[in-house]
């Protein structure tokens, strides 16, 4: 049966349940803006604004996505260290926004990330903090889990506690980068939310019609640990890859690393060397930046983490040799 | 490479055009709704009109994607037998259009399905004859191939003869019903509409992280007559089924069948006692309709239409023997 | 005080309910179109339908406004004589539409004109039908009233007759074309559906500041029965004309009149006689049509009227004896 | 004639020509967030970017108008002293924008606001130095004048000066703030960009249909330098206002006083004093701030302006007595 009539899309929603211990609706989805977006859409209206932090996915890298299925709804970004929002500072924007005035637009979504963009991970208690300030104004919690499977395992906890236990309402699941072809579930703990998802889904285009290639995927990825091996082996390369590169002089780390994602300052020298031994990255605020990102995966090999902190060793003492 | 950077996906774009003998630009996308919302969108302002068949795919089963990716546009749909739009009928509608006459939407592009949302297939004249009104009135062309496959085979003709060749500017270019497992493909052959195609994929979460394997699958369909194959397979065993119904008494056609798919009258007698046995398709125009739609595809085997032809004379029989 | 705190917009809202005998939400806007569109997009969803007649203002005259305000909500259009939705086809309508089907818009508004495009009349047992329809699908019946007083007046009944106590949801009480310079009242009988009006009319750029200009028009039009008095002279104005016109030979009225509309098939020497005389009409189907639209209105005066219908005769004379 | 065919509405295009000393294209709005929104909906696709200050009019007390113009489109927000963007500011944002890459919305407009939020104007220096940034990022250039007056007279320059000559493409020239009922006009100056927006002013329901009522206020307003007289009376104003107040201890101006608004700090005694003496005015942020905002109009008297310094003495005395 097509569009997820199929038995296998079918059992998602009891093999979901099961994982996060709690009832919940899932609509799999094949990339992360669509989840984002969609999740978004059910419940902020054109009028309305979603709160997050200025570095995230949702208002950098989706070209207006949540915009657009919204239709028009306006994100009002808080800066916050290590990629963070945090409670107080959400708590007096939200004084600030003119609630019940129409002048402005109205507080309806909060949205964080995790891991954050920074590559940090929100602990229980700073995401409970902000479910808080989302229940005292009536706001919905949403949560871009594009990493989710890194902060679960970083954190040590189960997915339900860092999620509808704190108080999450929908939670976009994430599986293309830690291992999937193309393949997201957007998952609602506030059940009563999910009604209208099914609608705004066909009428974006994200209704596949041969679903099990899609649901096929994620049940996969939550079998048998699949999903937590993957993201702890990406945690482990991103550990090793830092344990590395900050025995070097000159290197300074721009956030904690919790899981799979590094900002690193490294000399020039070093990162031109690198550039041209072959590695590939960002540099990570523009195209001068001394600042790069380094993310570690799924399929990220030992030996290639090895290679890299050789090479920028290598580097480094070329540097140093020069100076003398 | 990510995001369409990769081998595979940069190859589409010279795959295609030696497929259709002029250069074109290429976006794979992983739905029919998908492909043809953004096709229409990079044409359409929100003010905008698009004539389209009252049957059209776009008019009635996607639940108002058109009107979602352009900003509300208004789809003018005009009827026309055998599922056709014709020349003269769209010209009428324009007239009386109100062009340039801020009261009205306004309109254009006109939009075709070939083959077909009536299992038939405009014929190069026809099509010619509607992008002369295009021209005209200058508006675009845009064409629907979410079953091209099935028109090409059955009009015998190049790929190029039924689109730009006779004036059509973007084709979505459909292989998930045709064998893929989720692959559309927007071409524009007026290379000029497509440049904003880019950031409206993404904004929309149609931007595939690892193209490739959406790419691998339609390199792989239009490789080898791959897709002139299957199609070909699917219009055979739909003529096979056609043959065979057509001799049962009280059976009639709907429309042609060009293509792939039927649209027929049985007796409500032969519709019981095949869904008895376990067939399964659609009755087309509410629950106590005796018209059946009934699809044949790539991977339909000669003996299940066999089977169900066989099937249907026998309930057949049945009926006519309870008479006496 | 700006932005609808003054003390004439405050007055409206029991004005407004001593008006309809119940309670009621007003908020006055500047136009038809932003009232009409305004309203609909309180209750109609994004992949929403709004049934319609086919010549609906909301369908043809406002360039998409609907599909603008509902973020690209669909119009069904419906035919029907008269300028007049009949519940019957409405309920067919609805029972083919895919209720709960994501493949298809959803219904959820009902929109009708009172008094018609045809400038015909809803009698209230034709209202209460369709609020039936309505009620038993869960839509909203919305009412556009840009000719409601001549309604009203034609009916002989009070407003309250032919709205809430019907089952109409919400009404565009229309002032401009009956007197007003610019001013347009929707109307709220189910109160809660106006909980987020204010914030979309001040999205649309609808919110006037000095509010009490534009609420001082509506608060004497709807004072000593003005608005009433205006409609009747106009309705009695547009039967005199029928009657003068109607005993011309060669003459034919396309609808009954029951309002201060009359669209009338006349010998094209009378149109062209008129014409050439200096009155000013619109062809209404096409530059070629000899069926004009002649609209009476509340400062039109007897002896125009009269001018009118002497001129039509002499250019029917003409005509005759011409003949002979 | 109705929906602005008649002779006043035509008039002001060479009336606003000549004011200008240019050819210009204007269409009458009723209200600035509608002039706002539709000017910047002309030239900005839904997945494009306006850069505009922090505190823009368009960006606080919208409620997102400009999202729903544009389809969703994406404002970037700079903060900048006394109110305003520098155009150093402006080339390091679009810099670093990602202009060509689909991960990003597309920087397409620039917005100022003249005079600003904060009452200060920019010289003619300051908006060609971002006007040159504009030209050579391809970016429009848009102008917020619903205080246009108060600039020009503060500028004593030309409207052109100020305007075209500087760079601007479209300003949106206020009436409605300074003595007119509710009365916008939208100035193309780049008169290309304005071919879609009659559909698009219609499409929003802001077509009035006696338009004359709206032109006739705006002819009158330009007409024998009505505007600038205004204007200047309410500037002056706010300097005697000024004058008075900043002699004061323990008083405080947040910005440079250039035009018709001050934003200043009071000791709370002297707030709670006004206040009770029932002065009228806005705490500027939240209702703890002891910054108001004062704003003086074409119609403030100097006797009004007179009291308040002289109660704001008063206050202030007694506050000194009660430390001795």
């Amino acid at each position: 049966m097509p569009y997820g009539e199929d038995e296998c899309t079918k059992r998602l929603q009891s093999k979901f349940a099961q994982l996060f211990e709690t009832e919940v609706t899932v609509f799999p989805v094949t990339t992360g803006t669509a989840a984002n977006a969609l999740a978004l859409s059910v419940v902020v209206p054109p009028f309305g604004a979603i709160y997050c932090h200025s570095s995230a996915h949702i208002n950098v890298d989706e070209c207006g996505a949540p915009e657009f299925y919204t239709g028009g709804a306006k994100l009002l970004t808080i800066p916050g260290s290590n990629g963070k929002l945090y409670a107080q500072d959400l708590k007096n924007a939200i004084a600030l926004s003119g609630k019940g005035v129409v002048h402005h637009v109205q507080p309806t979504a909060i949205s964080i990330t995790q891991s954050t963009e920074a590559g940090t991970v929100y602990s229980i208690d700073e995401v409970k903090q902000i479910a808080e300030i989302a229940r005292n104004y009536h706001l919905s919690l949403h949560m871009d889990g594009a990493r989710f499977a890194n902060a679960v395992v970083s954190l040590g906890c189960s997915p339900a506690d860092i999620t509808w236990r704190c108080g999450v309402d929908m939670l976009c699941f994430g599986a293309t980068k830690n291992g999937a072809m193309a393949a997201e579930a957007v998952i609602f703990f506030n059940r009563d939310l999910a009604q209208t998802f099914g609608y705004r889904r066909k009428r974006s285009g994200h209704l596949i019609s041969k679903m099990r290639f899609l649901s096929a995927q994620l049940e996969a990825y939550i079998t048998n640990d699949l999903w937590l091996n993957n993201a702890a082996h990406a945690n482990a390369m991103a550990n090793k890859l830092v344990t590395g590169l900050t025995n070097l002089p000159g290197v300074e780390l721009c956030y904690p690393v919790n899981a799979n994602e590094i900002f690193i300052r490294l000399p020039e020298t070093i990162i031109a060397g690198l550039i041209a031994d072959g590695f590939g990255f960002y540099r990570w605020e523009g195209e001068h930046s001394t600042i790069v990102r380094l993310v570690t995966a799924f399929d990220t090999k030992a030996e290639s983490v090895d290679a890299l902190i050789k090479a920028a060793y290598f580097h480094s003492i070329m540097v140093s040799s020069d100076r003398i």
